[in-house]
């Protein structure tokens, strides 16, 4: 007998979650495309040379790569994934959608501003709450350089998450200009910034404490070490020019935060994060996260990516993005017993299939699916009491039984 | 500069497309639904085993597989697919719910009525129409022996097709049984069954000269062939008992027919088909298709497959399913220009970004948004005229400027 387990990494959606993923996924849908953006789609997999030649850092190390048909595979002990495959399966939206952009610019609006839901792919370690395969809702703006596009998305992705009932989250926001200037200022070679970032990454799991001990461990300059903690615990966004001389940078941050939290109000937080960094090397400029929970768990994340299109492009084009990462809400929206979902009118039509003719079973059913019910036919067994009280279960709010009932008994 | 073009087979899909494939699928998800189905969801990749194991027929040849990762592969020259890879992508939908029933059978309903929709991948060669990643719409009913099943799957099948605008369709059926008695009382061998089926699936193509004479030409018995000819020409509802000696299957057969012929009025019609084959090597009953238009193409398909989930089961389940071809539909529907999508109410509302605070841009924006509207936020350009003439395209149905008008100017 076969193995019945879905492959490893991965699950299967049961019928209740799978009603409160659908009723979720078209809230966010329906947030972002009243706020003018319109939903694109684009295939699971790409070329594999595509996703190599990106800047997506960890996660090229777990693509899922597919092997070349048609062709005998000339297969030799040093043969490269290269020379094997000639696919893979996406690991972000970001990367296809500035493959999509450059595919049919002439044809899409400018600014362009897409919506992006599907499943991404990437070969993690299996653990709780991670999977290989995971939806991403994703808005992105193409074609504005100005940091209007960085409020627009943050804005739609925060209104997006208050709709589907989380509240009270905090938009973390960082600039990667601020970041590099900050950690070279302190003394550290240019050079060093990207493994710099890898340790100021763990802060939220290992502190203030944990991420000196492990720079000093790599024997970074102990005074560089130090100038950077006291940068990172006292720097503010009152306080930031003392620290950086990027004005620009400077200025955008403090306006996108300033105006964020003006439309905030009480529902949720806008903080200036010295210490965010987002793994993707394709970010450019600001960057941002949000973060919910007793544990401050990312539930979505963004940035602006202004040199990623010109990959595929003769001009490059400003880009920005902000991805709701799907799973994670699932997760603690069904924690927290969510009960932002309206119980749906259902009820069962019982019928005997020995007397009844199965036609006009339906046609019945049809009378009050036209009265807006979700009608579910089905066979009357033997133990007829016993059979009802089974289908009290929360998924029907009644019964009829064909012939015999007129209206619906309510359970 | 790396290829903007999507990988070879596969298509990018347009805001406008996706516009009306979000509608059609949730019109489809809603007809699904309010008959008591559910929807469910598996990944996208299947164990390469479990695959390969099916009777997936022509399709295990279009298989796209997955390299084996973490290990470092033996690459000698004999090397299997089965040493290369461990995962694929899957064909069909069936397949993967026959392992998520038998997965999770205990905590789902019985019998249990299931949606699934989603992607299947097919390495076939491309071709206008045909497409590598493409969507299919199925239900299936599992755990129900009775042609009730077939019956409600038909009636809901066809019920979703009329809601999404889809007129004047044929709904043709067969059963497996029928048709190898056919052959076999024609005088052929039983184990060259299949093989007559393969030619008999030609018949739409090439007519009974055309499979008559690869009949011949194959060696087949002059005799065999004539009165298998004679058969597959006279056979008819009315006649069939004359033909074949399985009255289960007949009777099986005539009432499924009749059943969907009261419930089509004249909405669609229902006709056997003795020639019809569906390629699936798993289907073990009535079998069915949908075929619309002038070139009678295909545009849904199933069958009965009682053998399928005792293959990861310890007890054999009957199940039917019926699987609605969306991208066959999407084809169709954008041909005839439908237009059983509403307009929109949207209108743009454009804003100096010199000038305007942005956060009260956003604000103002949601106050149409709250009556209704899809607003979408344009920077004013100079020659103000020509912008708004080129935004008359059909996607807005006005605009406002910010701070100068109080209502929508209509275009």
């Amino acid at each position: 007998m076969i193995s019945s387990k879905p492959v490893r990494g991965t699950r299967d959606i049961l019928p209740d979650e799978m009603k409160i993923r659908d009723h979720l996924e078209q809230k966010i849908l329906e947030i972002y495309r009243i706020h003018g953006f319109s939903r694109i789609e684009t295939p699971a997999m790409e070329n594999l040379e595509l996703l190599l030649g990106s800047e997506g850092g960890e996660n090229l190390k777990m693509l899922f790569t597919i092997l070349k048909r048609g062709e005998k595979l000339e297969l030799k002990q040093d043969a490269s994934v290269l020379d094997l495959c000639d696919m893979g399966l996406r690991f972000d939206l970001t990367l296809p959608l500035s493959r999509f952009y450059s595919n049919n610019q002439e044809v899409l609006e400018s600014p362009f501003k897409a919506i992006q839901i599907g499943n991404v792919f990437r070969a993690e370690r299996p653990q709780k709450g991670r999977y290989r395969s995971f939806k991403q809702c994703d808005i992105d703006i193409i074609g504005d350089a100005t940091i209007n596009a960085e409020i627009e998305l943050m804005d739609t992705t925060a209104k997006a998450l208050l709709a589907i009932g989380l509240k009270g989250f905090t938009i973390k926001v960082n600039h990667r200009k601020l970041l590099s200037a900050i950690i070279q200022r302190s003394g550290f070679a240019p050079e060093t910034v990207g493994s710099i970032c890898i340790c100021l990454d763990k802060m939220d799991k290992i502190g203030v404490d944990g991420v000196t001990r492990e720079l000093l461990d790599k024997n970074h300059d102990d005074k560089a070490v130090e100038c950077l903690m006291t940068c990172v615990t006292d720097i503010s966004l009152e306080n930031l020019e003392q620290w950086v001389e990027d004005t620009e940078a400077v200025d955008n941050l403090t306006q996108v935060i300033n105006t964020i939290k003006s439309l905030a109000k009480d529902n949720f937080k806008v903080v200036f994060d010295s210490t965010l960094i987002r793994g993707m090397g394709y970010y450019t400029g600001l960057i941002f996260e949000v973060s919910y929970g007793p544990y401050g768990s990312s539930v979505a994340g963004g940035g602006r990516y202004d040199n990623m299109i010109g990959k595929y492009n003769k001009v490059s084009v400003p880009a920005v993005g902000f991805s709701i990462g799907f799973e994670r809400i699932i997760n603690i929206l069904m924690e927290e017993q969510n009960d932002s979902i309206e119980k749906e009118k259902s009820a069962i039509l019982f019928y005997d299939p020995k007397t009844d003719n199965f036609g006009e079973v339906i046609v019945r059913g049809d009378v009050w699916r036209e009265k807006g019910y979700i009608i579910n036919l089905m066979v009357m067994k033997k133990k007829f009491g016993k059979q009802i009280a089974a289908c009290n279960n929360g998924h029907h709010q009644g019964f009829m039984v064909f012939g015999r009932d007129e209206e619906i008994k309510f359970f």
